[in-house]
């Protein structure tokens, strides 16, 4: 098996570990599969990705992916949501999961970062002007920050909270706590620290 | 977001999925990271996808796969490599682990695949008959089966040391035990039994 640069594999096995996620092991199998599997997936791969990059655009309110031909997307335009509530969040896929958890009905707002001093990631690299121009124009009432509780979600959620202190809305977190069906004695000290701080009564 | 099947989004998302190790959320993040990357990634990936399906092979002897202008591969063809030994694998990913382990200097020859009485994957779905011809006009001494230690590479061995039994042929089978730098306490039984079978002495 040939592994010079030059070699159509190993240009294909390069390629795919630069993915998120994907290891030197894990883009070989994948190669393999691609290259020696019958049922057309490589050209379906291709296939798919040509059209992303021909079609898939960001959604002008959002920020989140959308067609091109649904802009502002579906999430943004869907009439069954609750146009008060504005949920923002790092990436466009946490979208995804937080749709999937199905505990939320507002909008988005994907910022495309967070404030992080050691990246050089400042206020300016987010969607923060976007969003100011979004509020201004709209009936949100209530901000609800979903943005981890790393030290960069920290910092920008500090950020936007003191950013709109003077603006006459609600500002919000998620609650950070022990996650569902996990057992206590895997928790670290702080989310069980803050478990406690946050605690609940029953029915409560 | 929308997430109709049409969406161009939707079905990256649905196509990366089907690679093998990758669940919905890693497929997403896939799909993101290569949308909206601003490192062409995207156009790297499909162009290489686009050169491995026109330019990749299967080797004519050892049945992994190469560059169309280079069949046999480079594993087969190279002076350097002891052509009495011959490694018999069941994927062509695994000679790519044998090679980068430093351990192995022989040729190989791969079967795609494993007897599998539970999926009907019988001999006859494996390169066999390509081993026995090869076989024939070689010079080879030595097999050494590299097929796993699960049941269907147990099952595959057995077969092929029956099938080669009548050969002039030494028959060998990577060793098992404990892999390095695991812990004893964390290996299970079968193969703590195997390596205190085939324990060696100090320089032996």
């Amino acid at each position: 098996m040939a592994v010079s640069p030059q070699d159509p594999l190993a240009r294909l096995i390069l390629c795919l570990g630069k993915l998120p996620g994907v290891g030197r092991r894990t883009a070989e199998r994948m190669a393999m599969r691609l290259v020696r599997g019958k049922d057309g997936l490589l050209r379906e791969l291709t296939e798919a990705l040509r059209d992303a990059e021909a079609n898939v655009t960001a959604c002008n309110l959002c920020g989140s992916l959308t067609a091109q031909k649904q802009n502002p997307c579906r999430l943004c335009t869907s009439p069954g949501r609750d146009d008060s509530l504005l949920c923002i969040v790092d990436d466009p896929s946490d979208i995804l999961v937080i749709e999937r958890s199905g505990g939320y009905v507002g909008r988005y707002h994907a910022l495309m970062g967070k404030v992080s001093p050691m990246r050089g990631n400042g206020p300016g690299d987010l969607r923060v002007q976007e969003l100011l121009v979004r509020l201004s124009q709209s009936q949100v009432t209530e901000i609800i920050l979903a943005l981890g509780t790393d030290a960069e979600g920290e910092t920008t959620a500090s950020y936007l909270t003191e950013l709109l202190s003077n603006k006459p809305l609600t500002i919000s977190r998620l609650a950070s706590g022990i996650p569902f069906g996990s057992a206590i004695g895997y928790s670290d000290p702080v989310t069980v620290a803050r478990a406690f701080r946050a605690r609940t009564t029953p029915g409560g």
